[in-house]
């Protein structure tokens, strides 16, 4: 009876972004539980148990590896990226709060990964160079209007603005009106970077000015990033670069 | 004549925390360069040079680094966890702009790591679950009254804000005032979490409400984690668990 439960981030996608704490859990583990493309990209082998599930049970995935790990399993949730950030980490508190209170004295550790606004800024540069912030666009579990009082205060405060989710299928809208609010609220040439399946093979990687921003550009594998005022493009051949430089003048 | 210049992330600390891609760069270096305690994290060997320079330098180290790629070294400058979050890729893109042309035809890549927020983050569950924002608290490169500024609206948008930076021997004032206007602008009950050196030796984490926070408590190698309104803490034998709910009810 020593099971424990691991929330491990698999980064954004390349093993080469898969820190060694999250190896080695994953090779004590005997079960992986996860939404199933990111529990795919765990190696089958013998004694490892692979649970996939769909992306919406959320609590459910975490009460399931809470028992599991009760019952003395060594249990790893994936998720992708880092999953303290938009991910599993936080339903599985959600989890431990209102649940039985053997899971509090649980062996429960997150393991942090590279979370792909700090993909996407590293392949081009250093857009967060400055001070900066994290928003999902999903109003799946809050308000929309809320989503838009924090991009409208986060531009106030001249944040670069990392936009998490912003287009699903079934949320086609948002960030069309995302779009028009920074539209109202920023200068035309404000810098945006869609970032796509950053470190796979399908990475695509687009500046563009606010001016030329669609709606079409960013889709559910996309990290959206919005440069501060400062953010600035260096033009060279090929793929320029993107940063916010350090300093604001007095 | 093939040099190329890497921006690598150490993490915050343990070496378990390294990505493979940053220790394959190191281990293809002929130049390391940085601050001194980041070279010295990298090991003596062969055919490698350790540049180690003072933490004002960042732009003089960042050209020298620079011409050395020029001249067909491969060289990389180390951060402490992640480089495009209030570390050397920025400095070094400041730089590029600035300077000769040629610089902008060299291979620059920079290398994501483990930041300090997010390792911390993790450390103590998920406080940074829901929409966060990260503030370099020095003023060293910007004014104080912008920091305050970006404070007061951060809190607004009722983010969990990272503050880096919080303290220093130069600067012992600023974070005392920061306490003051979170004191101001929210509930004594708001959690705080400072975190000091995580995944070193000397890590230490404490949870408190805002009620009992001090600015002793944040040194220059604490990062500070200030819930959002929703920010619980999950007592149990032991450290708690802190987290930030993932939904914000309608």
């Amino acid at each position: 009876m020593s099971g424990w439960l691991a929330i491990a981030g698999l980064g954004p996608g390349s093993d080469a972004l898969v820190t060694p704490e999250v190896t080695a859990a994953l090779n004590a583990a005997t079960d992986v539980v996860g939404y199933i493309p990111y529990v795919r990209r765990v190696p089958e082998r013998a004694g490892l148990t692979r649970h996939e599930t769909d992306n919406r049970e959320e609590l459910e995935r975490a009460r399931h590896a809470l028992e599991m790990a009760l019952s003395g399993r060594r249990v790893v949730i994936v998720s992708s990226g880092d999953p303290g950030v938009f991910a599993m980490a936080a339903a599985v508190f959600e989890a431990v709060e209102a649940g039985p209170e053997a899971w509090r004295r649980l062996d429960i550790r997150v393991l942090p990964g590279i979370t792909a606004m700090l993909a996407a800024s590293a392949r081009i540069g250093a857009p967060l160079g400055h001070d900066f912030c994290a928003i999902n666009l999903s109003d799946n579990l809050k308000p929309w209007a809320l989503i838009e009082r924090r991009l409208r205060l986060a531009v106030e405060a001249d944040f670069a603005i990392a936009l998490y989710n912003p287009r699903s299928k079934s949320r086609p809208e948002g960030f069309g009106r995302a779009l028009e609010l920074l539209r109202e609220a920023c200068d035309p040439g404000r810098v945006l970077i869609f970032a796509r399946a950053v470190s796979t093979p399908e990475e695509a990687l687009r500046a563009v000015r606010l001016a030329e921003a669609t709606p079409d550009m960013a889709d559910m594998r996309t990290v959206v990033l919005i440069g501060s005022s400062a953010t600035r493009i260096i033009p060279r051949d090929g793929a320029p670069f993107v940063y916010t430089p350090r300093a604001v003048p007095e």
